[in-house]
């Protein structure tokens, strides 16, 4: 990746996360080439709309990225664990949107604002990490850097997107049937979404946690490189179309100051201080849908607990939550090259 | 109040907690001799259905509750301030649902499965506790009992129907709204609810803690007489009719065991354990609308956190987290008389 201008293929480009990818290479300064666009099913012969024109996403095929230089995979687990390595094979790097290769060690797991070092040692494969965690970590790096955090306890409001696009429609068709006084069908969702929620994404392993919940754990102590780290996570379905809010209560090593955490946060690359209860200013979904920081609010120290802070966190679920970090993740290796 | 039927009044009966208190009223084991309801306000002249024909709820005048035995206020704090202690030199006993006396040292402030000995204090003024601190405690005081609570950290998914019959009006017409394509009006929330949530429930206190959140630290040390516990919490009003949500995270003196937690919450008196995650077995507020327990769901151990425990509590805010509690306290407070 010297200074010509960059083949890059997105696979999955007609789902919810692939198509905002899509987005947002056009919005970055990525010195895009071509754009190769590729469905892992049955979506193929769709048409994406790419700004200056319209554009097939064929389904994927090896041989059809001979000549890439990056390619986002926002697909399935299997598919990655499949493609990913045959993709890199063939001197591609890939950045995987799955959950596939997060905690893999040869796998650097990337949040831009947060652990950028890590992409020095990557061998072609990057994971860009979940949702909740990647909103999670930028909040909590500025104030973890300077007053070390040892337990995080943290309850997930997320959005309906993030079990795709199924899952929205599900949503509105579920809303509207109980509006209009019928029953709500059932669909992909485990429960009821429609003016209902549940503490259920993912599958539960045999100590009652949720796979959401696991990589909330996990993948902080992966980026923030602290295996002592305790993250305590509720991850909750809501009936909202856009927007991951959580709930973070943290514990650090020393006393906190509540000023100098405003300060940090405030300065912090990719956070968005929202924060004047006296002014009803605190983020929420649908005021940071579309938008790519992660936005901050309720900031505060409880009495009796020196050490201890309370934040509401909320950030788009498909921009800084997948498509834009993986999009940052592209940015950042561009620039490296051109060093 | 000896072995005759008793006269009874509802203050606020044209309100979603007054007509609950009326229904439940008529479904507990009190001898009702005569029930008459009041509205504080421009709403009298309703019709309220008795299940054997319905009765006018008249404006309230104080001189009407001459010969009453018990007078439930289902009213703003404002009214409660004004008429509770009028109405209890009456002779009258008082079980007030407003916030206006809970923390008052003379006043006990009454969840009958966790401290039912308060009401052997009584100067004829009850206070009916918060709704999300009542679930809170109904499912912490089993453990609390065994254990020792020092810590909670709890988030909530508040409905709307907490907030009254015009917020839920509000969250049908913005709902509907934005699956039409429209904007979603601004109503008498802070925020649009709307498939949307925001973490602001009533007014916000200098350090940034919303009057919500002070009642659920202030009235779970006053029922568990406990001023050493610290409660965080995050209240959170959600896109859902009815049905409070808690994600809660508790940190006791001594270590916990699980299998014994579910035993004591299993036999618990108003717990219902709905804690099978193979089965998607878990509540939810759909699935707790209309019922009289608190629910609790997600039970898991903390790895590394021997003191702690994280659990899903879900209970009717209108019910056990309003009027099914105040009418529990008159059948206690009936029951106690009869001894």
């Amino acid at each position: 990746m010297g200074s010509r201008r960059l083949r890059i293929a997105v696979v999955g480009a007609t789902g919810l996360v692939g198509g905002e990818i899509v987005s947002q290479i056009l919005r970055s300064r990525i010195d895009v080439g071509d754009l190769l666009l590729f469905s892992s099913d049955r979506s193929s012969g769709h048409l994406a709309w790419l700004g200056k024109g319209h554009q097939e996403v064929r389904p994927f095929r090896l041989e059809d990225l001979c000549g890439c230089d990056i390619c986002f995979l926002a697909v399935g687990d299997d598919f990655s664990k499949e493609y990913a390595h045959r993709i890199t094979s063939l001197g591609i790097t890939v950045i995987d949107n799955s959950s596939a290769f997060r905690m893999d060690p040869n796998v650097p797991l990337v949040v831009p604002e947060v652990n950028p070092e890590d992409l020095a040692w990557h061998r072609g494969l990057i994971a860009n990490p979940n949702c909740s965690t990647i909103q999670m970590v930028v909040a909590l790096a500025p104030l973890h850097r300077r007053w070390k955090a040892r337990k995080v306890v943290v309850a997930t409001y997320q959005a309906v997107s993030g079990a795709g696009g199924q899952a929205v429609g599900e949503l509105a068709e579920q809303a509207q049937a109980i509006l209009e006084g019928r029953k709500a069908a059932s669909g992909s969702l485990p429960k009821q979404i429609g003016f209902n929620l549940f503490p259920h994404i993912g599958d539960f392993d045999s100590e009652g946690w949720s796979t959401e919940e696991s990589k909330m754990l996990n993948e902080t102590r992966k980026i923030l490189k602290d295996n002592e780290i305790v993250v305590v996570p509720t991850a909750v379905r809501v009936p909202v179309f856009r927007g991951h809010s959580e709930a973070i209560y943290v514990e650090f090593e020393k006393p906190i100051d509540l000023g100098t955490a405003r300060e940090d946060l405030s300065r912090a690359k990719g956070v968005k201080l929202m924060d004047d209860q006296r002014q009803t200013i605190y983020p929420t979904p649908v005021e940071c849908a579309n938008k790519g920081d992660v936005f901050v609010g309720r900031l505060r120290k409880i009495p009796g607990c020196p050490n201890a802070i309370s934040m509401w966190v909320v950030a788009d679920n498909l921009l800084k939550g997948a498509a834009l970090n993986a999009v940052e993740i592209a940015e950042l290796l561009c620039a490296d090259a051109r060093k």
